[in-house]
């Protein structure tokens, strides 16, 4: 029960359709639940920004940032910008700044949907992705040495420290403890990094000490992403790094059925900044403002937003719409072979959320 | 039409059941072909070795290997051998010192064989996948300071010359061209990876100025390793770094249905040095000698040795035995379904391939 004053970042392309929707969602919740007040604000930053102000924020936009206690993104990324441009812009910065250092992917098949591997089914696929956030393959150490001759060299550098890679594994097995199954598995590529994921594993089983009831095993990342479509229902809680955790999860909402339904929080677990809440999928400047895009990651996003500030019972009524509407199979966008429109799944969730009190 | 000295190394686990298969199918055709004259010479280098000798292979190794004209390998990696000292004891050396800087690993559903992605059939999946093989992720650049302490950093730094890139590129761009589609899709991950990927970009973009007749696109890693799943019909050929090029293969070992079927070639093109073939999968401890194993990854991955040397006809006869057998389906191992043993596969391609004169 509280106040939460609510940044709203919708970015570019489908961003902007997406989180238009969660917000509804998230009003719809504010109106059922007397207890719990948003205060809404929105910000036009992205890549149409850049274009304007050549940048993708304004230079105090962390500082302001700081003051609310979240941050609901849709997506960025526009072809007329460079890539490392709106992230290294926008949305890493406001991950390491904010200390969001836990990227928690649920991957859950709905009922209703077909997952795209031929006969699995709602209970072989149900994993939470725990990402690294904050540091890893996604540095921003290295350079270019020689540029334009033929003796040019990048470096790029991952950095794994003991307090990062602890901290998100720690965090992983207290997801895992809480689960049923209790599994962890660790996923690097130790044969070929032999610095940073050696590392890895040595922190992976130290930390694995304190919590004698969680299963575990190791996967190589290649091996891991073949697993993921020939042996969903292995994986209960899977941990990775920055750029490991990044390629899994696409392939965790692709198993869904749709990447229009991955959902995704980038957490600070003390609450001394905001988090953010982010649909895994892109921006798809191509599609923007069609009407189709799926609102569902990032109304499941919102979700996670309820329950990162404890609102559970919200959390929980939310979830329900969104597996009702899916099972009922009316009111879906053509990703998930529907006519519906985007706002279309907006309004029939918030539907089912008031109709519920 | 030639004499070609072979150096087979089986390896671990069942690399050792499935090299032998390799081998007989390769003794089949030279029994076949008059003009063709195989000597091989088997090395009992790994990871037994390793636990002997305390080396995966001896000093001079490399020495010894470079008068032979290929070398077929099985798979390495034990559990009782930390997977780095595999790896860079044997597998990444041979690699690295003779220049085979393509990894090339073609990923073809067989008619007979069903996909794990729904709906999807053979005319869907025929991707050819060019990694580059010598550098970027796969450097033992990095090391780790304050070790065990609570300051401990690890950082491993990817590498990529303009030497490297550009030349495993280009020889994409050639694959690309000779098929139908001509189209080349190339792999990065330019918005986190600001240095190396956005260079990667760069030189795909300006190699692709010689090859006007190739259609090309470019996507990041994560979105790619989706769209594998979702639409593996959009790819041709794709070209890829070391590491992305690592688990993009294996997805594509995944969803031709088995990770039994994937063969690779690693090609130094001028043949200065020895080209080594190998088939995608490892070395599955916990089934060696069993008698479980699919060699037909190991087939195919002779079948690409035979291709390498220009022996063109014989390459096709193995690859039609392959298919036969596999739509026939009555010579299958347990993996495609069936109960055939490795060396039933075996024995029955070389059946098939002498049945042929
Ligand atoms: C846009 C991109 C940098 C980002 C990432 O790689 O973290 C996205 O793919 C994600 O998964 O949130
Ligand atoms: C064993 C391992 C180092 C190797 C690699 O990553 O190159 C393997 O996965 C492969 O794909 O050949």
């Amino acid at each position: 029960m509280g106040d939460y004053k609510i940044a709203v970042l919708p970015g570019d392309g489908i961003g902007i359709d997406v989180t238009a929707e969660a917000v509804k969602v998230l009003k719809a919740v504010a109106a059922l639940d007397g207890g719990i007040n948003f205060e809404f604000q929105e910000f036009p930053w992205g890549s149409q920004y850049y274009l304007a102000h050549g940048e993708m924020m304004p230079k105090d936009a962390i500082d302001t940032l700081a003051g609310f206690n979240s941050i609901l993104l849709g997506a960025v990324g526009d072809p007329t910008v460079p890539d490392h441009v709106t992230l290294w812009g926008m949305l890493l910065p406001i991950r390491q700044r904010f200390q969001q250092y836990v990227n928690l992917r649920p991957s859950k098949l709905l009922p209703g949907i077909e997952s795209p591997l031929r006969g699995k089914g709602v209970k072989d696929i149900d994993i939470v992705f725990v990402r690294e956030n904050m540091e890893g393959e996604y540095s921003s150490v290295g350079g270019r040495m020689h540029q334009g001759t033929a003796a040019e060299v990048a470096l790029q550098t991952g950095v794994f420290t003991r307090y990062g890679t602890e901290r998100i594994i720690r965090y992983a097995f207290e997801v895992a403890q809480k689960r049923p199954k209790k599994h962890l598995t660790s996923v690097t590529k130790s044969n070929a990094c032999c610095f940073s994921m050696v590392f890895w594993d040595e922190v992976f089983k130290e930390v694995g000490k304190d919590y004698p009831d969680v299963l575990t095993d190791q996967y190589l990342v290649d091996a891991m992403a073949a697993s993921l479509i020939l042996h969903p229902e292995k994986f209960d809680v899977v941990v990775a790094s920055n750029m490991f955790g990044d390629i899994l999860t696409d392939i965790g909402s692709a198993i869904m059925g749709s990447m229009g339904l991955g959902a995704s929080a980038n957490i600070e677990p003390t609450f001394k900044y905001p988090s953010m809440f982010e649909p895994i999928h892109g921006s798809a400047p191509d599609i923007m403002g069609m009407g189709i895009a799926n609102p569902l990651a990032a109304i499941g996003s919102a979700k996670m937003l309820l329950e990162h500030h404890g609102e559970h019972n919200m959390a929980e009524l939310v979830s329900k719409a969104i597996e009702q509407q899916v099972a009922e199979q009316k009111v879906l966008t053509p990703d998930l072979g529907g006519t519906a429109k985007t706002w279309e799944v907006g309004d029939d969730i918030v539907r089912r959320i008031l109709a519920s009190c």
